[in-house]
């Protein structure tokens, strides 16, 4: 499954907004569309937005009509701001600019030509991806020994093939686990108010052929005292000291799983890393009244009531059991550690 | 508001699957119309469904074309039969079918003739009705005193005036509590699947002028963590020995409100105890799959996927702060003295 398409001058893009009932495909050609895009959530998933933002930056280095490096760069940082003000929580969008960024200030630095700068802000982009791709492979490798033959593991929101390049985070882990033979039963949490678990997770898993039941956000908790839930693996917006911000539902899991026992484990990239912040430094978006108000065409709220809509929340460190990120498991304290230690001592 | 009526040979009633888009009104003069309703949840609530199911059992006693008390108690014993089928779990809809079968039991026990019994049907129907307005206002006397002015108080489901016959249970506490000149804000979840948080009691608290405000479920947990809620107040569907059950996402917002210290109240007329039992012998209605893949007519899951859809959970007592009843507030140790007293003492 695949949730965009590099064509060379062009971003293919699924329309998420209108799955399951249609796969639809846009052909975006400007930064300004790639940022729509991500603002109306035809695509999202934190490492998705990260990559497509890439592309925006190619499509912008492209699209350019300056015959000077440092005008080209100018357009180009033009359009990194426009797409940095889509989404305010997900860091990986940041870093994947700052990536790109970088790299072009450095080739513009050592004299590279404009159109050295256009390829190599294709190129960049096409490499994040390619990598967003091999980072949830090796996510899914580690976090799979979690995963006992049998179990049943609930998910939330979509953190799969469509959150990423492709293969996901936490479907990364059940994928594994998959073709690693267990036998993997998924419950899926709907995920209100965009459904996206309902949505996107159920359509990918039976497209594998991968046993799902889907539940609504409020069962989580009686199904957990049944025991029909073995463990939990969620993806991560971002992940600061302190905590993991997540699609807003993640917290009020969190707190269910501890309470009954149940391991809650948080698979993302290392790109989700923000570990120089806290909690309090985090902005958490507040969507549009309507995404609750209405299911697609269909008003199920009186007219004027008043509506609270964040799309994230925040699940403190000491409900997370452990973080599964492309260099392993970690504990909560073990990634601050490992991490911290890795970046003073260079790239790994 | 009002959620039904009674015109002396039909019951009218408000089709709250209609709500809040329009306000339609469906007569209904058999027995099977009530059944198909109550089944259908054009109406529901378990003191509102006890309350109708009085009235479907008076449409059978007028409806009856036997000559005989033994003849019409048969036509109405069948009646009974079929609206105890309806739904499972709620214990008040058997309570007042047992109710008004006693009342006619006993009047043809002592020679009462065919039009005494329908008479008599009625006039127990209209009182089972009169007094659960009288026990929610009461409810809502002994509940006011637990919230605090300028209290946010968060509740589930719609436990309100269109519940049960006026005023509600867990919303008559809010609305005395207004009425007792306090400033109240109310946190409504939209209590998927059929959403009666926000398509009831969302409705019906903008009708009376209190202040609401709508999220989805799955918020429960970050609002209560952003100290956003100071008590939670829900009704009840059946409360046996050991808990409470609900409807299905109450167990959620019960460990979350212990998690942050927050009260839980129950509020539910006596009629809604069942202390003899306990939550293994009770039965948990599971409904259609489709009222989870589908809002209205939107399709949000693909086609194929498992389902689940428990209508109700369950509670454990150690979750509950309190149970307010019209007879007073009580611990749940203290609810279970109460009432096994009571009943040896005879009628309160």
């Amino acid at each position: 499954m695949r949730s965009f398409e590099w064509r060379g001058d062009k971003l293919a893009i699924l329309d998420q907004t209108r799955l399951p009932g249609e796969e639809v495909w846009l052909e975006l050609s400007r930064p300004e569309e790639v940022a729509e895009a991500i603002k109306k959530m035809r695509l999202r998933g934190a490492p998705l937005i990260g990559v497509v933002a890439a592309f925006g930056l190619a499509l912008a280095a492209l699209g350019s009509g300056a015959r000077t490096p440092d005008g080209l760069l100018a357009d180009v940082r033009e359009a990194a701001e426009l797409l940095k003000s889509t989404r305010p929580t997900a860091v990986n969008l940041f870093w994947a600019i700052d990536r790109v960024m970088g790299v072009l200030g450095k080739a513009a630095e050592r004299g590279a030509g404009v159109d050295e700068l256009r390829r190599l802000a294709v190129e960049e982009a096409v490499r994040i991806a390619d990598e967003d791709i091999q980072m949830n492979r090796r996510i899914g490798m580690h976090g799979e020994k979690l995963v006992p033959d049998g179990a049943t593991v609930m998910t939330h929101c979509n953190a799969g093939a469509l959150a990423t390049a492709g293969y996901g985070t936490a479907l990364g882990v059940i994928r594994a686990a998959v073709e690693a033979g267990k036998s993997i039963r998924v419950i899926a949490t709907e995920t209100r108010p965009l459904l996206q678990g309902a949505r996107l997770t159920a359509y990918e898993l039976l497209k594998d052929g991968i046993p799902v039941m889907l539940i609504t956000d409020n069962m989580v908790g009686y199904v957990m005292s049944r025991g029909m839930v073995d463990l939990v693996v969620v993806g991560a917006d971002r992940i600061v000291r302190d905590g993991v911000f997540n699609k807003i539902g993640t917290y009020t899991i969190a707190v269910l799983a501890r309470e009954h026992g149940i391991p809650f484990y948080v698979a993302a990239p290392s790109s989700t890393l923000d570990l120089s912040r806290s909690s309090r430094d985090v902005v958490v978006e507040e969507r549009d009244p309507e995404e609750v108000t209405h299911v697609g065409p269909v008003r199920i709220a009186p007219e004027g009531v008043e509506v609270f809509n964040p799309a994230f929340d925040f699940t403190p460190m000491r409900y997370v059991t452990a973080i599964i990120t492309e260099d392993g498991v970690f504990k909560p304290e073990e990634l601050i550690a490992y991490y911290s230690q890795s970046r003073t001592e260079g790239p790994r």
